[in-house]
């Protein structure tokens, strides 16, 4: 199954990127903001920019979505991910495409889903969603799309974003996510407690219960705490500092020392002092990294656990 | 020896500070930054303040210096570090003090001293130097106070400011520094050519020989490179673009592919594709990390030492 994930390619339509470019006046300094997985990329369009004339700064911080765009210089190319909020200087989103072709494996799977099904997928796999659909409507299954509140297309979700997945909830049978990684869909199953089926090399049917069980013993263990750290990160697509006092003042009243905290990137070396963390910031932090941390990290919607017996919600930024 | 060493403490005047604090009008938000070695301290001032009804925000961001004020807030107390920039909100200078007694270390080894000598320290000694001056004065030595360019009181030295002895170099035998660590009397032996005692719990004269030998063997590792990036910190007091493009076309002439790259915190994690790297922020990045690298790392002044022999000089930031 590899070669169909080897044979898929990264796409930026650097051609496209230096013309969108060129429709700026007055750019001399452009600042080029690439995630993790795209770092050579960066150079590749430093020189193809320098080569036209530019001054280009390769933004080095670690870079994890569009909630942290590094306004600086006279123009910024975020690349990989989709527009979130406004900035204070020009910013152009290059798009990056995988041309991974869901349908050999969906061929082989369709059968397992149900009618109607919510199609859900990344910035990466855009391009591929009108194939799946009309492959899907060919086979007798209806596919549905489901808008998001800081997303830009039709199906896409991020990870601090499930709506395109919740606004369809009732309306359809089970979800169908496109793409790789474990997250999205999970976040996908346990926000509208539907099932998910994932498709890319492999197709199989995601399942939140590893997770949530995880999520209550550190929520447990966090519950036994007596100082409570409440960390906001300054990203500006991360900020929540309302929300973090509202936790706060909940906090303390039910008995708790609390202390806030705020940084840029939260990692697991910057936070001392207190039993336990509650991370106003990206949902990730908590959920994905908390094996890293050496005390219980939580999301906001994780808070109230810590006193009652609620259903479990995935924290979202909207 | 560690008596002395463990007898000292690290004064923060809580009373003072919270006095300072409401001369201030309007204050509700109030974040508190601190350096690496004092987080304990943070949560401690939090809660006096917390206890005065500020509503207050721990910075958790690493914190090296006054280069990098957290600009947070109604009013940002920063700990441990004297001003070097005008900031846009107000921001109170919170002074440590460690009360350790240089004397009786000094007694058993003052007649090692030339006269006149320099004396050099950093700021939680401040308040030892009078004692110091007096009790060498009475032993006929004459000790000299040079100003810094970023510095607050005379004979203050900072890793990137080291004015404070290169001033006076020519006025004196040998210099004092008052303190632990080693970065900051090395700095001066380098910068000055003079000889360097170091006092604190020892007395010692440092050399520059060992760090020297390092840096010329990094250097000559970098100038086999192929590809330089040139980065730049965007924390406030480390910020040097225009250097940055000097170098970037110095290099260039000199027949290297060079790439710009900036970033807040720069630690070896995120630098990457180049050959070796020249860092146009702190001159610590380099020179005390140096081994965390996997590239060599160079100062700004190191690198015309890639191509010519000339002498060695300390990089600092004025």
């Amino acid at each position: 199954m590899d070669t169909f994930y080897e044979s898929s390619m990264l796409i930026i339509n650097e051609k496209e990127l230096l013309q969108k470019v060129q429709t700026h006046n007055n750019v001399h300094e452009i600042t080029v903001q690439v995630p993790g997985g795209l770092r050579k990329r960066a150079l590749k369009i430093a020189d193809f920019l320098e080569n036209a004339g530019y001054t280009v700064f390769i933004s080095a911080d670690p870079c994890y979505g569009a909630c942290d765009l590094k306004e600086q210089g006279d123009l910024l190319i975020h690349v990989g991910h989709t527009r979130m909020y406004s900035p204070h200087i020009p910013v152009i989103f290059a798009e990056v495409y995988d041309d991974y072709d869901f349908i050999p494996v969906l061929r082989n799977h369709y059968k397992t889903l149900p009618s109607p099904v919510g199609l859900l997928t990344t910035v990466q796999h855009q391009l591929q969603l009108p194939r799946v659909q009309s492959f899907l409507s060919e086979k007798g299954i209806h596919p549905l799309l489901g808008g998001g509140k800081r997303t830009q297309f039709k199906g896409q979700i991020l990870g601090c974003d499930l709506t395109a997945a919740v606004t369809i909830q009732d309306d359809v049978e089970a979800f169908l996510y496109l793409g790789t990684g474990i997250f999205h869909p999970l976040g996908a199953a346990i926000a509208t407690k539907k099932s998910v089926f994932r498709i890319y090399d492999t197709f199989e049917e995601v399942s939140p219960k590893k997770l949530l069980k995880q999520r209550h013993a550190l929520i447990f263990k966090a519950s036994q705490s007596r100082k409570m750290g409440i960390v906001i990160s300054t990203k500006k697509g991360q900020y929540r500092k309302k929300r973090a006092i509202q936790i706060r003042d909940y906090l303390e009243e039910k008995g708790m020392k609390t202390y806030l905290f705020v940084a840029d990137e939260i990692r697991p070396d910057i936070l001392h002092g207190c039993d336990a963390y509650v991370i106003c910031a990206c949902p990730r932090i908590a959920l994905d990294d908390a094996a890293l941390f050496e005390k219980p990290v939580l999301t906001c919607t994780e808070v109230p656990l810590l006193f009652e017996d609620k259903a479990y919600e995935m924290d979202m930024i909207l």
